[in-house]
């Protein structure tokens, strides 16, 4: 993998890049759809591509592992081959899922045991066999095993948590380096800075991270439950240190406010299921802030959703047909309005780029973080 | 309405027509996707016209009066303004709703009370509200309000249950002729002959429907749980009345061999929700016969749902793939599987037609049904 700066803020730290894979190049700051179970719900793969313009999406390692599971994957060939999606893939490593969806039985030092969410059965996983499961999946770039603490966390626990977790990376770096990937094409491994909302564990932990000198970092552990203001200074504490001259990718944010936020403090990646989750619920992100679809004020608002979108959907269908989809729980609805989401957060972060390729961004980031929170 | 025959088959009733209303050309015989509540679930608008090249659809005047409701019909323009479909749409009555999904309070004379499926609120369905609830739908192609017999339904129910059918349609025939349409452009009243499965009842009932002399008849209360041969029986002795200048349409009908069968016996028009309900739980309709895509042996069955298909997604997504999405219940399983289905149902009806006008429709449907009906 290999990563170009082309532009950087003078106001912020903002940065444009491109990263180059094997299944193709990536502009940053990116932002990458969520397809946990190798699907980005309720979106065809052409629509991806075509419509919303993803340039990579994102896959669970634990839900893949459970379902499909690893030998119909790896006797497709990986799950590109799998789901047809031609374009890079980005696979976590089930640690944020092991310690949300399941009864978790054990952390140890060698790695978790867990039951199923689906069928209750019990598994383990180690920072071994998850580069092993991810090298299964195939994904371009795969990620550390680590423990995602939750928040608010004892300063006690998440210290403790930490050494693990880098410990686990060592051991995670030490199998990925001495296995090849499966399918004849390179996959890169980002470690992961944790550290809860304490500032030197934080520090520590990027510290730690950058000396492993991976090709791309990310930070975790964030946008859990934390207010904004503690996840940007965690953010602005990590980029300070982590490279410069690699990626940096945000785990599971955000908000679109988030989003330019963390641009600006230096992050080049994102990852979030809220455009995805949010539009099956009915609440849409646009330029001029947050709709929630249900509300009454659009029954008979018969206009199309955004009549300037480059995005089909934007302009045929409209406000009050969507909201008689949502609210009579028709599959349409969650089709609209997550190509919708989606097509808006690759907007966003497009035009967040330009913005910082122009040389304008700080600017135009003041003005639209005072739009998009608004209730429309 | 027009409609004009272009051949009929030597050896069978089947025909080949064209109809022409206001929102465009139909080619018979045709299947129409059903659009319940205003959409045909899991199914763009833009994919039912170019990837499936659907026709016409299906829209259920019980849904749609419920929600989102006739103020939101009549303010959107109708039903074609509020969904973005340009093509021709056709509405039942609501007559088969009431009786299969609500709590009937009363059958009467006057009308139907029922209690709504949704909230549970008190409403009466009658000939004439069933006739305006339909003008502000704004359907092309409207029916009858009738009284649905189930099966089995015995003979002095199904005789009195008739006669207030054919009492009903005189009523629905002066109110739609005492009224215009309500946004410019021609809609046409289909009347419905019942009479269960008792020959002389259809013979009766096909009788007084031809006598309205209405622009198109169709033939309701088959595909209730009888058994094929009785539904072809009945569709036969029907046919043989109702006049062949005018299409034929058999509701609710049916599976791919039903519906080759039916074409044989001189029906025009089709809509069932098979393609799409069966779709979402994993059943396949294809060439070769029928598919349970969440069996076993399609696990690791990476070839294309069908290499060969005009349809997109049949080439680029695998049986494994679907097999997955289905089994974990994903949004895009059913969107692939309705896609796929709609396409093999729309594929089945022109290639009967094409037959049909080149004179081997005979030799070519004795084929069909053979493999139609395999499991694969």
């Amino acid at each position: 993998m290999k990563f170009t700066l082309q532009a950087t803020d003078k106001h912020t730290q903002a940065r444009a890049g491109i990263m180059e894979t094997a299944h193709g190049t990536i502009e940053t700051p990116i932002f990458m759809p969520v397809g946990t179970a190798g699907t980005v719900k309720a979106v065809h793969q052409h629509e991806l591509a075509d419509d919303i313009k993803a340039q990579i999406i994102l896959g669970n390692t634990y839900h893949l592992y459970l379902r499909p599971g690893l030998d119909v994957l790896q006797r497709a060939g990986g799950l590109h081959r799998f789901n047809g999606w031609q374009k890079p893939i980005l696979t976590d490593s089930g640690g944020y899922q092991v310690y949300s969806l399941t009864e978790v039985r054990k952390i140890r030092e060698e790695g978790v045991t867990f039951r199923s969410h689906i069928d209750g059965s019990k598994h383990l996983f180690t920072p071994e066999n998850v580069m092993d499961t991810q090298r299964v999946i195939g994904a371009d770039i795969v990620m550390a095993f680590d423990e995602c603490t939750p928040y608010p966390c004892d300063y006690q626990y998440a210290r403790r948590s930490l050494d693990m977790t880098h410990r686990w990376l060592k051991r995670c770096c030490e199998r990925f380096d001495a296995t090849e990937p499966l399918y004849g094409y390179e996959q890169t491994l980002f470690p992961i800075v944790q550290g809860s909302v304490y500032r030197d564990l934080r520090e520590k932990s990027a510290e730690t991270i950058a000396a492993f000198g991976r090709e791309g970092n990310a930070i975790g552990g964030l946008s859990v439950g934390e207010p904004a203001e503690e996840m940007y200074a965690m953010t602005e504490v990590v980029c300070r240190i982590l490279p410069a001259e690699k990626p940096r990718y945000l785990m599971g944010v955000g908000t679109p406010v988030n989003i330019l936020e963390n641009i600006a403090l230096g992050i080049d990646m994102f990852d979030c299921v809220m455009p995805t989750r949010n539009a099956r619920n009915g609440m849409l992100f646009t330029r001029q802030g947050i709709i929630n679809i249900k509300n009454k004020k659009w029954e008979t608002d018969f206009s199309p959703l955004d009549a300037e979108s480059d995005l089909l959907a934007d302009r045929v269908y409209s406000k009050a047909y969507l909201r008689h989809l949502i609210r009579s729980q028709e599959i349409l609805g969650a089709q609209i309005a997550s190509l919708h989401n989606l097509h808006f957060y690759l907007w966003l972060v497009g035009e967040a780029r330009a913005h910082i390729v122009a040389g304008d961004f700080h600017e135009w980031k003041s003005k639209m973080v005072k739009q998009l929170d608004e209730r429309l």
